[in-house]
This record gives C-alpha cells, structure tokens and sequence, in this order.
C-alpha cells in the first residue's frame, strides 16, 4: 500500500481555514477519488516538540491507496478540481510526499 | 486522538537505514510506548509530485495516542532510550508534529 501526503508548512501570516478544509475540501476529495481511496486521514497541526511553539504543519491529508498508479488514475481526472479548491482554504503551497507503507 | 508524526527531511549526502527503522526501531518504539499506543504507522518514502524527484521526506513515523498527555506520559520515561537509538539509522534531525486527528 502507498500513501499520498499532502503536507501544508506553517508559515506566519498565512492563513489556513480548518472548518472549510476538514467540512468541505478533505469530503470532497474523498469523494471525487471514489474507490480508488483505501484509507484517508486528516491531521490538523496543534504542537511541536517544543510547547508553546507553533507545529511545523498547518495540517497534513493522507491518501492510502494500493498503489501509486491506483492513486494517479483516480486523481489525475479530478486534480484541476481538487487543486482549484485550495485558495478557498489556504495560501500555503502544500509540500507532496508520496510513501509506501510499512508493517510494524 | 491526537498523532505525534516524526518526520525525516530528505537531505543530499544524508543516510536512513531502512532496514534497521522498519526492522528494529519502530518494534522498539511500539513495545516501549505500550498501552498509551492507539495505532501506528510508517512511511518510507519514494517519491514527490514531480516524477523523478526524491521525496520531502525519507520517512514519517506516526504515533497515535488519547491525547497529548497520553503520549508525553509514555514517552518521557523512554525517551533516552528511543532518541538515542537514532544515530544507528540515521544522521538527519527529525521535525516533530503534534495534531489533532479529524474524522472526514
């Protein structure tokens, strides 16, 4: 299984609206990439390592599918959809990691 | 549920023993947090949105536990112990994030 990461940096003064991504952005993604999507999680940034520091990630989506062709062919007809979204929730650039997952 | 994820950087030059993380440290981990443990997860990773490119990140470690004191309470007493087993996988300083998990 591979997971798609979609990391937003924290960065001051950017704006990132929590309500809109986690009720409307993060469903319709879910949504729009169907039965391709295994497993999704969504992360929203409270703490770092350091109390009273911000966390490094205004939050972090996670996309499980079982491989990173079932991932492009589910998202590549919906990207324009789905990356039109973002200025509605954020104007933070999103860092894209794409892993394999390991059992412990 | 909160997750703590603890986050390689990928750096030029730098080295992560896969093996030795999935294998060894990440067992470690879970045996050593116990109970206060929810679920884990680990991401090795293989690529960024740009194909060709190396990841953002080598790896990402994902602890879920109740709650932040949850987490900090089983691993205050173990710390040493986990952070000084990572010079045997790698010399990149993780980033370490705190958040909140939301049900989409």
């Amino acid at each position: 299984m591979i997971k798609v990461s979609i990391l937003y940096p924290s960065k001051p003064g950017s704006r990132f609206d929590v309500a809109y991504y986690v009720g409307v952005h993060m469903p319709m993604a879910v949504r729009l990439l169907g039965a391709a999507l295994k497993d999704v999680s969504v992360e929203i940034g409270i703490g770092s390592a350091v109390p009273g520091e911000p966390a490094p990630f205004a939050a972090i989506a996670g996309f499980t599918c079982e491989s990173v062709e079932a991932f492009t062919g589910a998202f590549t007809p919906v990207a324009g959809q789905l990356q039109g979204d973002i200025p509605n929730y954020t104007d933070i650039a999103p860092v894209i990691q794409i892993s394999e997952l390991k059992e412990i």
